[in-house]
């Protein structure tokens, strides 16, 4: 199949005069996760991974990814005719480096400008020009031999009111455009789907789990225009919207939108997420300002309805997840449970919970060994059994009308080893000790990720991921511009400052390849912990309200610190799960966060 | 006095056509600390502080300065008609932002373009070009109005044994130009006097406690040059460097040869380092590579015969402070004892250790309020008895050929409040546990900051400098491009990776302005931990070895983990430090490392 489409492919180039042609994974926004409508990557070459891109001349066809993916991309390409082009390993040649090799003087590079950043298609039209190479943007031959492509999504579109939201969305136009006026801009131009749902307080399902509308905005001194679907919205949210000074546009309309702008407008926009296409559109003498979209910080500093909120939903959330451990406990080898079957309980669990809107990514239960594999999600051909011995892992959350949750509980199914107890102590160390620091404004994840590895870097052992990612507000489980890790990763913009609001997930781990995985992830919101001598000190506090499972610890491989750290956190998950939950669950409960 | 110069100086100027006269702190290699023959911002100010730059007009004089100087800085200036910009205060203007303000139209800025680096000229100019004023940087107007400067130091140059440097001259330069070559460049300018001494294995006396030769470095492919006072060669030395392809030149000379260069030579310099005139005098097209000086991480990596060096300095060094902790608890309340005759003790018991070559810095002996300054360093103005109670602060430190150190002990001279034992014992818990880190190799300073902070900032307490340094060998106590700090600073060249062999301090701090201060500081060595499934872990050992004083230590407000490795740590005092006791102090040692 894919080498049918790729000869089709191969067609049109021939046709257009295009010698390499790239594919990415990227929408037409940047996000993390695209609709069907945009799997063009997927359908040229069979691989389903979240990130890579393919690039087909007439004499290859290649994907680079990255080694989260290689097993994956190796087993679906297989026989495809596509080279899987494994990132990072060595003498695998970068995409860039690939181009600059095989794109000949006066040959064409072609891709949809529309599916890379501006800052990328400007690095890749520089690429060029030094191989005296052309560019060409403005086509989608995917698109063109692509017959059963689905459709763009366009579901209904539903307003987040004042209760949930905390802030009208005039009150948050009329910031953005302070800090526009502040920079000097006539416009912003703004594509990220989160920032715009964030800012008009709305919501839609566009993209599967990210209940985002797609759409472009534009927003001046005096209008803010609105690109998208218009099916999509009913009359009553059109009339609401055209009340805070929001019109409403097709989609596809902002192209030729932005190309009638008046001449010498300074535009305010973010080349790292804005395509590379929109900004091909702007007049010739628009003068851009590149930088940070002014909606990134304030959507990540959850205001004082949010947190409330958040803080509801983390309680209907533990209870499904208390709920859920309970059952696996009482059930496991008496009941036939698999990963999917699992998965498929505490999803139940989660709807019985009022304002359930649906999960927040796709679990990750993963039983045994498959615990060790990072981005395992179980599959009708993966699924396996889940026995009465070792660890499940159950990553999962949820969507609320009172906000997101993620949440990784690691649960003793049976009898464990000396060793995997050990990890599971020193894991749930680092987490109990990052949760508790207090430190002065101004920090940053690099101060703190320290106090999450350190049980574990002194056994000189280690986790292969961050230790924490933003959270946003029944938005994406992955947020920036907070994070925690230790390295400084200056592309990643996720090493902010932190600042009270903020919602940070808290998850060390531990795997042993083949054996099992370990990871205890609460999140936390960043609050003021005092102000003293002109300092101001923050701190974490936990809003994810489930019990770590005391079978797995060995209370003796703790300081002293660290267990009251853990019987207080115990303590809170009682009081406020314990009231939701059946006499049965609670007499267990009561058992499960008893003190060490 | 200062307002006979500033007038002498104002003449110079209406005479050269110059408007605003810039005067800087630097010499002409950005030295930390500068000889007398540069002291020409105090001359004409008065101030005698170790940073800040005057600004003379025909109208007013200036002086900007920062947090740590407006006291003294005040008191030095008064009736001088020198006004003082408190940097960093609101309202003040920054030097760039009052020259923008008041050098106007077709006048001219004045500086001596040797005092600043060629970045900061840059700035300048570019600066004045917006004013379209001019610039002048070729005069020294403060040489010509000071008619008994002290002569440029030309202080005997000997050359450091291959015992103690660990590695011949001809193999350092040989490694050096492997880098120049690497990066393309016909030439490598170094003017930073602490890299020059490394590279060639020279010691000088140029720079009061820094021993250093003044000195500018140009190696080409074919030579080395070095330009400095020749009468401070001996011949010996001089055919010891010819050996090693080193041709000596007259200090002042460079500024010629440059002008001389062959035209399109590719340049290695740091315009952070270089100073703007050195770079104005090279031709037209030449092409600068503008980098970190290639010296600056070779030097920070000592070497194993540095290393273990520094193991034999520390003992010596620790004996030293050993023996003077024992002196003051003996004889305090009974002979007379102030800030200067402890200082001088010490110094005559450093004296006594073989090798020992001078402090490493002026001495710090601060007692009682005077510890809570963190820049005090006593004179015989403010200098006070030492009384048998409260706590004295001594920061010293001292060069031996064994390297050098820097040390600092809180002692209890008396009865002491629980608020400064509680404080005592918490910056010593930063320490501790700071020293005790392991970690992954990639880790700088900023990963490491929260576990010296942490025991103080759970109290919402904080000390405001680093918490540490880089350490020279038997060159400056401060050295790039290591440190520990919190913050991310990138124009402070100190958060380098850590590597095996660089040394740092691991100096925490407490400090009640008018009451007390408290610091412990320990050098470290990176030493490799572990290297485990391709991780490399990293540790620090303690070179310096000395006392903390349990008088002042509270046991149960640290953890268990905590007094072990206080206890291991004095074990290995007591080791290494009590044979070269008397039996009198070697039992009071035994003592004062006992367990707790």
């Amino acid at each position: 199949m894919v080498r049918q489409r790729l000869q089709s492919l191969r067609e049109k180039m021939k046709e257009k005069g295009i010698h390499a042609y790239l594919v990415p994974t990227d929408d037409f926004h940047g996000s993390e996760y695209v609709g069907d409508y945009f799997k063009c990557r997927e359908y040229i070459t069979g691989f389903t991974g979240s990130a890579g891109t393919a690039l087909v001349m007439q004499d290859m066809a290649g994907l680079w990814t990255d080694g989260r993916y290689f097993i994956q991309a190796e087993r679906q390409m297989a026989g495809s005719g596509v080279t899987l082009f494994r990132m990072g390993e060595p003498g695998v040649p970068t995409l860039h480096e690939f181009l600059k090799e095989h794109v000949k003087e006066g040959e064409c590079l072609g891709f949809d400008g529309r599916t890379v950043s501006a800052r990328e298609a400007e690095r890749l039209e520089k690429l060029m020009e030094g191989n005296h190479a052309l560019v060409k943007s403005d086509i989608d031959l995917i698109g063109e031999v692509w017959e059963d492509r689905p459709a763009l999504s366009c579901e209904p579109v539903w307003e987040l009111d004042l209760c949930w939201a905390g802030e009208p969305r005039e009150e948050k136009c009329r910031k953005i455009r302070e800090e526009m006026k502040k920079k000097g801009a006539d416009a912003f131009l703004l594509t990220s789907l989160e920032d715009i749902a964030w800012m008009l307080n709305i919501r839609g399902n566009d993209i599967h789990c990210c209940p985002v509308v797609l759409s472009y905005l534009l927003m001046t001194e005096q209008e803010i225009c609105l690109f998208a679907g218009e099916k999509a919205f009913s009359q009553q949210i059109q009339d609401s919207l055209e009340k805070a000074g929001v019109s409403l546009y097709g989609y596809e309309e902002i192209y030729d939108y932005l190309q009638k702008l008046p001449e010498g407008i300074k535009v305010l926009l973010n080349k790292g997420k804005v395509n590379g296409r929109l900004v091909n559109c702007l007049p010739k003498d628009t003068v851009i300002l590149d930088q940070v979209n002014p909606t990134l910080l304030p959507k990540a500093l959850k205001n004082e309805t949010e947190v409330e909120n958040e803080r509801i939903a983390h309680i209907k959330d533990g209870t499904a997840v208390t709920k859920f451990i309970f059952w696996l406990k009482k059930n496991v080898g008496k009941i036939s449970i698999t990963e999917l079957s699992a998965a498929k309980k505490l999803e139940e669990l989660r709807r019985e919970q009022e304002h359930f809107l649906g999960n927040s990514f796709d679990p990750i239960i993963s039983y045994g060994e498959h615990a060790a594999m990072n981005h395992y999600s179980a599959t009708p051909e993966t699924d396996i059994p889940v026995l009465p011995e070792g660890l499940l892992l159950a990553d999962t959350g949820g969507h609320y009308l009172e906000g997101s949750t993620d949440i990784t509980r690691t649960i003793a199914m049976g009898a464990l080893t000396e060793e995997q107890k050990k990890f599971f102590t020193a894991v749930l160390r680092g987490n109990l000790n990052l949760a508790a620091a207090k430190f002065r404004q101004g920090c940053r994840g690099v101060n703190l990720d320290y106090l999450a590895r350190g049980p574990l870097w002194e056994m000189e052992e280690d986790f292969n991921h961050g230790t924490g990612h933003g959270v946003g507000y029944l938005l994406s489980v992955h947020e920036d511009p907070n994070g925690i890790r230790w390295k400084i990763l200056p592309d990643r913009e996720d090493s902010a400052v932190f600042e009270e609001g903020m919602i940070t997930s808290n998850e060390p781990g531990y795997y042993v390849e083949g054996q099992y995985g370990i990871r205890h992830e609460n999140l936390m919101v960043c609050k003021k912990a005092a102000e003293k001598d002109g300092k101001t000190f923050l701190c974490f506090e936990n809003l994810t309200m489930a019990p770590f499972d005391l079978e797995a610890v060995v209370p003796e491989q703790m300081t002293e610190k660290e267990r009251e750290l853990l019987n207080e956190y115990h303590a809170q998950v009682f009081e406020k799960i314990g009231p939701h939950l059946t006499e049965e669950e609670r007499e267990w409960l009561r058992e499960a966060t008893r003190r060490i």
